[in-house]
């Protein structure tokens, strides 16, 4: 059977064979006593690359997100985040019903953000309101396409924050991406941020994990809150192994996915069906609204052709280029794509 | 010592006198038995004022909007409400802390709901992504300053809800200022929503008390809510009674609050600060932004003048008419706060 | 109809005409802003009683209890009690489902407590194991048939608790009925907790109420807690001055209670269902395992000739003495009920 | 540096190199997408195992036991486990927290069950108390020192759950040590429980993982949980791999560290401190009370020599035979405890 191009997204790549061979290899110990020097070694390793003082391992993005929200919004307290945020919308709910943690949303504007309105949105301590501790922001935006948030736009929401006395989280699953983008050290993001989580196993290949990303103090409770959730793994090491090999080795190379992502997103403009502006790094969003297709449509006829593609929604199509993806597979998907368009 | 003008809010109401006396001479029993015969026949009133089944008294209309609020959104799943929703802003984070409910919002634009934007934002059931269980609307609303959502409105949403399969909540703290501004019946309200909260306490001018009203079956459930919240009292008819004398008695003398909310806003347009297309009920929005005072400084310097106003924000004030406001209180009032822009 | 003896509760009490006439005259405010005089003046009141700096009015004996035990104990944090105590059997699993606390339990005995057993649960803070925070009893105890724990018990776990460096919460819905059987001054009770709850609407007669007592930073946090209960009401006063008056005129009283409690015992005892070593205060638990009768058909039997009875589980029964039985109700109950044996 | 020969616990093993082998060269997929082969078979094997419809791969055992109890607990209800359950005592009071889960507990017996004291804690539905719908067990009892709760009680405690119409979950981190020590099947353990976790990383060696088992609609249900806590794991089937391997190696071999473990409590038992009656497994309980030494000083001086105990409690240690303790460790333990004991 032939390969299928599998398009819906850079979590669906397998290790590489050194990255099997790094995991082979892996020291290990028991990490819920923070003795394995592997899972070691990669937190001291992110929180260096990112500025910080500390990080924690976690067997899920989903679980860096919520361990630090957790960390900076008591429950009954208030999150900001927009409408399309990873963090409440693919995140089963968790930080409401986990966390307790109140979250009001600014209208989703294709990754691009008003800092004027979401600092309006804050709200100060008082007896009466629910008092905002926290702003959210997803570096790269998944559901807007992959789009880079640009620094004066994150430092507008820093100085926001400031002001107000609150904290801000970075959802960086895909932070990589941004940074090779835009050339912005990841230091820099780092230092924008009381809290980031990134994440190991989408575009850098790994094939599990991520870390939560703040200072030495939030990340001893981290370590608690992980514990409750369920996130305290034994010999993590194996884990922590393909990821250290991840950092060292895949990330340079997501240039590559940005180019083949914008191939393809080039090749599927004159169907109407991509907005090129918004094609910056390795996701391309389909908007099918004024074709004959929907989705799911669109998706199972391309999985007859052996491509995959997400239908995010009934006229939202995407697809994601990675690892696993390489000129050949953005050849086929673009002859499959471009076919069911022409029928 | 003077009459303080209280203009803070309609909650700040004292039982009449006739009110009084209804509750010196109630029938009671014990609630948690459901054997107070002056509460169930509250709750029967309130259900049929609004074609519902049945109704739940509750001490404040908090609690009645969380109470309904966790009967149609399951926890870890969404409500979608706008942003400055009382529901999600002056409830203490009640609905994640206590429910467990993910909420994502749209933006506040002064009391209009674009039907189409709040459709837009409904996500269905499904593994990925949190689903959305309801939509909240609140009737009128408190922080667009009294304003009444009109039946088209309404409808739109309803429609939208019932194609998505979802419920809606009416926030009926104020339902009896929109039932008199625009003559609706509450009943064609109350058969646009699977739950309501009605309050006694605030324009009505009973002591304590609101209710949720719904279905029997969803009634019965919030008793148990209900306790679970601490809020099944023992022989709560002293309070249904003053409900019950507020129902037959101060539902049409609204009007008058409104007449008197108006004037008063006339009397401070020329000073800038007031929309007078948003002043419908008995609400008025000061907005201060185009003075040199600040909210603050403008309750600080008519309370020493014996009128009472509230601060919401730093630019914005808010003064409620109410039964213990006649219109020597509102002359008084006018000349206070217009002697305060002037300064 | 003849007037049924109510023997199902103390919580069934209704008000009297004095106290009807204390509300109907009550001076009150807006309780949200702290600005009802009657609330103040009875929180002050209560506050005195027990010794300590503050104390807070809320709807139910559950709403206070849980305050408290919010206010003692984190969220996944530990509290240990009996395992029959009201705060985890008659609350409808709110310090689980609200607070996120965890609760383990000793063995109940009928009211007696092993203090080494519960100091020896204790769990140490530290990464691993849950910490426990707070001990929670019940004075008196109901499920245990109103026994008063002795001083030297209580004195025992505070020094427990002390020791641990942990607080100790009572839930004193009928602490008065201690302090008369015992003659124990109230203080003395107020000094060994953390917290208390205490009640106004059982053996005390109000309508409705109970406080939550403490120290003033607590109580000031219980004030949030209380509006995110949905308990923050508004012209509590009106049950406030029920309250004031309930204190001022019903303590002394209860010895009635507990004298016609004893009576009642005493004429039922020779048919084997009463522990007379256990009836101290104004409750009577009936036990049925020795007679043919189940609890729910002596109670179905007893209501047919006017008398109500509690059936608390299959072969247990429960009577409580209040303020509206009398010596003429008892000599009806004792009737109707012994024939029941004898049938 | 020599070894250490670390008997703190079982989940200190490092994965063999076979096991390595396994895990470098496992088929992955995505398993958020159910499409990770390794992890799928796993799953299956598991089911069958324990004669279940289906398993769900969680990275601890923690995840599994709390996955496990959301399914069969909703909010505000109640479980019963024992006071020194692992479920209410190391798993950061998540059931409480995550849950909203109301627990009692019956004493502590040395892993002895009372039959009739659980069947009598349990209570029924109804609007007044909280209703019990859960009864967990753990097989083998760590706090208990690995005692084997035998097949008579877990029926007896089955019989009380059907007759309440309640549920039963197991707690099976170590329940393959039961199996191997009393030779009951583990099919015959399966099918007395409606839920069951299974832990990989304990005595079998495994790096990471548990397993929730149960019907395939607990499971469907257990995926969506599993990714609210944080657990959906991608290419898990690197970890799966080692636990395919562990259950085709690692079982029969369990009977190893019995005989082990028991060696090592005979060597001691002259010193008074254990109780050999409870030696059933692969656990040792050190009871320190008649000693001059306590926990952290033994295990301090033990460390010295090499040797890793565990101290629970302020007087008990806990010393765990496994995968990596050889003849010549426990040997070594026995001088170097021994000499502890004589000085």
């Amino acid at each position: 059977m032939t390969q299928m191009v599998d398009l819906r997204s850079d979590t669906v790549t397998k290790p590489t064979a050194a990255m099997r061979a790094a995991m082979a290899s892996a020291e290990v110990g028991d990490d819920v006593y923070a003795e394995d020097p592997t899972v070691n070694a990669l937190e001291r390793k992110v929180a260096e690359m990112f500025g910080h003082e500390a990080a924690l391992f976690a067997p899920t993005g989903s679980m860096a997100n919520q361990i630090a929200l957790q960390l900076i919004v008591p429950p009954a307290q208030e999150l900001l985040c927009d409408a399309n945020a990873h963090v409440v919308t693919y995140e089963i709910g968790a930080a409401a019903a986990i966390g307790g943690i109140s979250s009001r949303t600014w209208p989703f504007a294709g990754g691009a953000i008003d800092v004027e309105q979401v600092a309006g949105m804050i709200r100060p301590d008082g007896y009466h309101a629910v008092p905002t501790r926290a702003i959210a922001v997803e570096q790269t935006h998944n559901m807007a396409g992959g789009v880079v948030i640009g620094m004066d736009t994150l430092r507008g929401l820093r100085e926001a924050a400031d002001t107000a006395g609150i904290a801000m989280h970075c959802d960086g699953a895909r932070i990589w991406h941004a940074h090779i983008a835009d050339g912005v050290p990841l230091a820099e993001y780092g230092a924008l941020f009381d809290t980031l989580s990134v994440c190991l196993s989408k575009g850098l290949g790994a094939p599990v994990g991520s870390l939560v990303v703040g200072s030495a103090e939030k990340i001893a409770k981290a370590r608690w809150i992980r514990k409750r959730m369920g996130g305290g793994m034994r010999q993590a090491g194996i884990l922590a192994a393909a990821g250290v090999h991840a950092l060292d080795n895949h990330i340079d190379r997501l240039a590559e996915d940005h180019v083949r992502a914008r191939r393809l997103a080039e090749a599927l403009a004159p169907f109407g069906v991509v907005d090129l502006d918004r094609v910056r790094t390795n996701l391309v969003i389909l908007d099918l609204s004024k074709t004959a297709l929907d989705a799911p449509t669109l998706a199972a006829r391309a999985r007859e052709q052996g491509v995959l593609v997400s239908a995010l929604g009934p006229r939202t199509g995407r697809l994601i280029t990675h690892l696993d993806i390489d000129d050949a597979a953005i050849d086929r998907a673009i002859d499959v794509l471009a076919a069911a368009f022409r029928a």
